[in-house]
């Protein structure tokens, strides 16, 4: 990561009852803009389509990852140009669409399962998901060995540069189903974590990314597995607990949810058909 | 919290080399539509301004809570109704104003600090919250004895019912200068939990909440600091990591910001003066 993805500071650090000055690492928060240009050549607009608070440093993956995420793109052949503007204290980055592709602008919103016409429910939420997703489902044999799971926070904690310093970071990783470490990525915030994890996976690997397994460093939720769905991911593993939503999403997509991934342990929340070598016991 | 804030499943956990069935509790994250209505009595309004994923419970704390830090009210009593509609599976609370009262509807985005007019640098987001902010600044003469604060996360620990379960929710709770435990409120989203407990404690508290500490579980990133600012909170303390720009904001707007508020220690970040029975040594 980028020196500007961190921020010293002087603090006064308390310990039991003494206190005294010392250096401290802040992981930076700044806001960036993403901007989309599209349409044909004739007649080309472009349009701010999102602000997030994010630590600075891979910003083109953010861009990237969010634009597939969200279903507006489906390949990175589908962009033509990214470009970073950081003049003074504004950051803005500009994503330009090939002139072909005709962007759906209605799901141009954050959340688009929030949309008035698919209603606020979770049943409905988990239907908008399924509409949006372009990938089409791909049949897997997936088998993973239990044990490799609890080789991969491990590898992860050894790979975070910056958390070391800040404790202030969330993180995902890609692995290959031999638990082998193939990207990392690192943000304040989660989605963005995950939405760089996604733009630099699917520059270097064919999508969608069915073949590897995705750790969060935190917990869950509903639209982190959406995440994951959109690029075609189908075992997910948290350190942190999954959400109802979570689970519900992961069922109906046949995804493998574990979450509690911690201490050699984990649980199995759903997808149990791809982890194997396990030694059953009586039921507790 | 209601029994709807928790939803049982049966798990596969895996401990070491060993699998069991088992039951398991998951925090429950559901979608709920937050409506206003407002504008003189021959011209009523009714417009939805929030869809947000919420673990369901004191979700009129939530809705109260979330028009105040939003910049749309600045007392309970501009609200003359509030009413959840939870008819099959739609969650919808719908809040209304007073005929007198006239929301500034330009503010009804959730990232208000996100709009072009305010450009997206970290400064210019501290100014808008500024801008924003309604409350009059308040001279505090707060003095907080040090022992204090690591008594904090062991009685929100003990307060907290459903994470014992579920290990899935962040939590907010509200102390007075003290130590002692006020309120509690839980939620899987962070923003969620505070709103909540804005919500809860403008009811009962005169605003703004300058004679109170607050407390964090997790992270203290920019939106959350921007909501202790909008009830006039002094006093933030957060078991994680601040942002730089959650730093930057306490700062700027003198709030005292405390992290890493665990295992007998903890970091001041800001507002040092209002912190005493400090034994000082010498520089590290």
């Amino acid at each position: 990561m980028p020196d500007n993805s961190q921020q010293k500071v002087r603090i006064l650090k308390i310990e039991d009852a003494s206190s005294f000055e010392a250096d401290d690492q802040l992981a930076v928060e700044e806001p960036l803009e993403i901007r989309l240009k599209y349409g044909t050549l004739v007649s080309r607009q472009q349009k701010s389509i999102s602000v997030t608070m994010r630590t600075p440093g891979h910003d083109d993956d953010l861009a990237r990852g969010f634009l597939l995420s969200e279903g507006i793109i489906n390949h990175f052949n589908e962009i033509t140009n990214i470009h970073l503007h950081r003049a003074s204290s504004e950051h803005i980055i500009t994503v330009e669409l090939h002139p072909d592709i005709v962007p759906d602008m209605q799901k141009l919103q954050r959340n688009f399962y929030t949309s008035s016409s698919c209603g606020v429910c979770g049943k409905t939420s988990i239907e908008a998901v399924h509409q949006a997703c372009k990938l089409l489902p791909v049949k897997d044999t997936i088998k993973i060995a239990a044990p490799t799971f609890l080789t991969l926070t491990d590898k992860l904690r050894q790979a975070q540069a910056i958390f070391k310093h800040t404790g202030g970071l969330h993180a995902c990783a890609l692995f290959d189903l031999d638990g082998n470490l193939l990207l990392v990525r690192e943000d304040v915030g989660r989605h963005n974590a995950f939405d760089k994890l996604i733009g630099c996976a699917m520059l270097q690997l064919p999508l969608p990314l069915t073949n590897y397994i995705v750790l969060l460093s935190g917990r869950a939720s509903f639209e982190l597995i959406q995440k994951a769905m959109m690029a075609g991911v189908k075992v997910i593993a948290a350190v942190g607990a999954p959400s109802s939503l979570a689970v519900a999403l992961a069922d109906d997509s046949d995804i493998t949810l574990i979450g509690f991934l911690k201490n050699n342990r984990f649980n199995i929340y759903t997808g149990t058909q791809r982890i194997i070598n396990l030694k059953h016991e009586n039921t507790h």
